[in-house]
């Protein structure tokens, strides 16, 4: 094959531009002999000794020859012989279609013995086979190349991270990341196939810091010298000791086990000051008004320069956020349902300490975000706990007594809880109201305005002046824990109100709500209704999407398509800061009142 | 001004365009108001605030307004106020006329204090002033910017590399770095104006690891652990050094004391091996057949990740290689004398322990190295020495005796000189060949071949059956030290020939020949010519150029036009490997003829 050859388009360059599928790892090199093809008609020219090298007689009679191999002097009838690998979908959660089209690459290269004709230094030889890609010094510090095959891996077609021995082009591997203030969750992703390898979740280390993002905040403004680094490390370890395990638990036939070596690129979807304490910078600004982060854009870069220990050069691409408050994972979550392509009115709601609601007019989108404080996941209620074993996740109030379901254990059975979560709170705040034990305005009625005989009547407790719910013999809701919840509440209801406002739409244009998030998940539209978190109109059109952030991370993993556009989702998504909202104290006001006894249901 | 004036053209722009010089720091934002010009005619519109704020009632009444304010709607005449500042040169050696445009430069911007209204975060702010560069996250670790005035670093119009405060667009500093094998450069450089700063050398602290590259390589051979990372310490510890000792000098007018962290980038020549070493890759392949080397290109990291301490975010240019034995320094030397557009043939050479050779066919490259040995440095002679006070750097045989120069010692007195160094050597042999004490093989005249009256008789002394040369009482040139000679002229003299050869052309075609290095400089025309280094048909055709490497690192520094004329021109040099070259063993055989007497000149 000459030089000039080289110029004239081959037959895989002709099918791939057609949109036909042909492996080809070698990037057309003639080295992995996997491009083959079978010509049913016209003239594909002399077999190649290239060809011979890898194709059978009992092929070469069949007509099967290497594309790129083939420069086609005339029309040819082509059949290609590889289906594409399906892309599979993550193991939970919704996900929706997306083009595999991953920004980590493989390519067979082969490395050939220099002589004294030919003294082409190692890394011309690599240039040469890849395209002018480049190749960071860093990986000519620890290139000792001998004569043979090798795979390279690329990333966006621009740079060179690793060269592995022999031919790896059938296993590449990523992880997806969803940090939560709560909740971390790793996602061992097979990027050839899309497939869900394997799951590691852990507690935030940084819990120890402090339970929400604001205290994070404040021990990162007390210690000056060295708070972000522990912020940092915590955060960082605890991703290495997931990537450990769910490499641990794998076993692919033909390879083994997945080292993290294997690992060349992880994404990261979190909420914006989470995203600063992961790339160590300082989230003072997002604590204290105005409220401006230091960055919402994504970033990309390598994984080491943070102490993720993964592939060699393995890339780590942040999601970006709108703001300091809606943050990459509800960027993520918005791309997860599309929001930019809906052709509806969609209401997007991530409830946790943050309530962060996009509201979709069309593809339009405008955002704004809620402090609705902890109360809803469990914290500062008098019995709070987060979702355990032995957390009350559910309460029926009857006329025989307070049922309760807890966690752990069989339907309404009574076996003494430890405490309430943040759906069990919302639960049994929803069943004060609906027995009207608390009013509209939230107060505990009084024990004197309702008679003896009543089975309300045992439930409610005096202490003093201070009027109690009674769930078990231990446990009580106290007119505090109410106005919490009452509190969280009206921060949301009031968001949706003014997001709608601000929209120029009212209740009736909505054609849908998407509840997303781990902790939405377990609300149960009773309690979301009844509690008057969200309005009653909405009750039919709800639906559960699950934790859309993960997802958000795996499709950027998965495609440098849906990285660009969760970029341009989020550089088109207004937000709109409540605070600083005309009118907005009053409609708090408003909001914090519950629903109608009426309109509450079971 | 509206978002829709800023779209059309300015009077700054307009100005750039046609070439014309105005002061801009803060790149037509309003903000320096240093691009003041005067409207000799023509209507250049309302005055604005921003001019108003900027500009005394004097100025506004002479017609001087800023630039980058005045939006022309008709054809103006235009007077600039200020001059251009004269790109200045090195203190020393050849500079060709160059195009100053520094890929670092400086910009002015503005940092507002967010509010609830425009919570815009700190990296777009940044962004909308910069256009769209490339924040580095690292920077944005360390970022903890207030209100006011800042001068953004940006590298090659796209990656800030730091942001100072206050206005710093007068000052802007870089160093250019020659590292040879034996002496280390580094001149510090005021890259506003071209001006050099000051210099700083040392003797090339690998000298502990060996005198001579191959030397060098077989230490890191020896230590596969950590040689490699210890050949590259002492190089970036001396380059420290270095850069704070030039600095330390320093007092500049406004500013004080330039600081290490003003330097904005380094950039180094070198030979390939010093290079391979410098950056911490392998140079093994360097030594040995077939002497592939691991890169040969130009690099571009930050200084920092080999451990040079700088500015923030310092950048470290390295000038491109040919092979192996043509390096950068040689790549510099050829563009410093502008090879590829000489319209004549010339030759171009360097002189150490490897002789370099290029050849210019009217801008066509051709190239060669030979491994000359440390004699011509000085090494390997009997009495040889580093040329230093003591050294004998010239000598003269006469009828009345040896005479001698000595450095640092009035001209020649024989004042025990403590040995000889490499222009000494060449000047005893190119004696002993004129007065044919040796022969045109190099070998001493026996004592009984001449009466003991001849004025060369005492200075031949026989030292059992070896003949040696009696240049002062102590010191003695042996048979072995004129072998050593005559392999390094052999070697350099066959280079010579061969590489005519395969341009073509022959000795009367060549027009000039220039003498590159810090060693050559010492060299006269006598030495090379009579020790036959160089045939005596180029004797009126040489020049001498200096330290070109050390200027091509320059020229790197002033213009990113010559980083690519440079990487082009190492691009098209052809390189010819001696030892590959038919016939060159026989060659080489001739080239170890001394020329004749007569054509021998004091």
């Amino acid at each position: 094959m000459t030089m000039k050859n080289m110029k004239r388009e081959n037959l895989l360059e002709k099918l791939r531009k057609e949109g036909r599928f042909v492996e080809n790892p070698c990037n057309g090199k003639g080295i992995c002999g996997k491009c083959k093809v079978k010509i049913l008609s016209g003239d594909a020219g002399k077999v190649t000794e290239t060809e011979r090298r890898f194709l059978s007689e009992e092929e070469l009679a069949q007509g099967i020859r290497l594309s790129c191999m083939v420069y086609p002097e005339e029309e040819l009838e082509v059949e290609t012989l590889q289906k594409e690998k399906k892309a599979e979908v993550l193991s939970e959660g919704y996900v929706p279609e997306f083009e595999k089209h991953t920004e980590i690459k493989k390519q067979l290269i082969h490395i050939r013995k220099p002589n004294l004709k030919d003294q082409t230094s190692m890394e011309d030889q690599l240039l040469i086979q890849l395209g002018n890609v480049e190749i960071p010094f860093s990986l000519l510090q620890h290139l000792e190349l001998a004569e043979g095959t090798y795979t390279a891996v690329i990333w966006s077609e621009k740079s060179l991270m690793a060269l592995e021995p022999g031919d790896q082009t059938d296993y590449l591997y990523g992880a997806a990341i969803d940090i939560g203030t709560t909740t971390v969750v790793t996602s061992l992703i097979d990027m050839m196939t899309g497939k869900e390898m394997g799951t590691a979740s852990r507690i935030n280390a940084q819990k120890e810091f402090g339970l929400d993002v604001l205290t994070r905040i404040s021990y990162e403004t007390e210690h000056p010298e060295d708070g972000k680094e522990h912020l940092q490390k915590v955060i960082t370890d605890s991703i290495n000791e997931m990537l450990d395990e769910v490499c641990r638990k794998t076993e692919v036939p033909g390879k083994g086990r997945i080292e993290k070596h294997d690992i060349y690129e992880i994404t990261v979807a979190a909420n914006c000051t989470m995203m600063h304490m992961l790339l160590g910078v300082s989230a003072r600004s997002i604590g204290r008004a105005p409220y401006a982060p230091a960055f919402v854009k994504s970033k990309n870069l390598r994984a080491a320069e943070i102490g993720i220990r993964a592939g060699e050069g393995a890339r780590l691409y942040c999601l970006p956020s709108v703001s300091a408050y809606i943050g990459a994972d509800i960027v993520a979550g918005a791309y997860v349902c599309e929001l930019r392509k809906q052709q509806k009115n969609v209401l997007f709601i991530d409830i946790g300490t943050n309530g962060e609601i996009v509201f979709s007019d069309h593809g339009r989108l405008l955002s704004c975000s809620c402090a609705a404080g902890p109360a809803l996941e469990g914290m500062n209620i008098s019995f709070g706990m987060r979702a355990a074993v032995g957390a009350i996740e559910d309460v029926k109030i009857t006329e025989q007594g307070v049922k309760l379901q807890i966690i752990g254990q069989e339907e309404y059975r009574q076996e003494k809880p430890e405490g309430v979560c943040g759906s069990g709170i919302l639960a049994v705040v929803k069943e004060l109201r609906r027995t009207g034990l608390i009013r509209k305005d939230g107060a505990f009625i009084k024990p004197k305005d309702i008679s003896e005989e009543d089975y309300r009547y045992p439930m409610l407790e005096l202490d003093g002046r201070k009027r109690k719910f009674k769930m078990t013999e231990r446990l009580r809701i106290t007119q505090g824990d109410v106005r919490q919840v009452q509190l969280a509440k009206g921060a949301i209801l009031s968001g949706f109100y003014a997001l709608l406002k601000k929209a120029g739409r009212t209740m009736e244009d909505l054609d849908q709500v998407m509840i997303a998030g781990q902790f939405g998940a377990h609300l149960p539209a009773e309690s979301l209704i009844g509690t008057g978190i969200l309005p009653k109109e909405v009750k039919d059109k709800l639906i559960y999407v699950g934790n859309s952030s993960k997802t958000g991370a795996y499709l950027a993993l998965m495609s440098g398509k849906a990285k660009q556009e969760m970029e341009e989702l989020a550089h088109h998504m207004e937000y709109m800061e409540l605070g600083a909202t005309e009118g907005y104290e009053r409609l708090f006001a408003d909001c914090l009142m519950f629903p109608d006894e009426s309109e509450i249901t079971e």
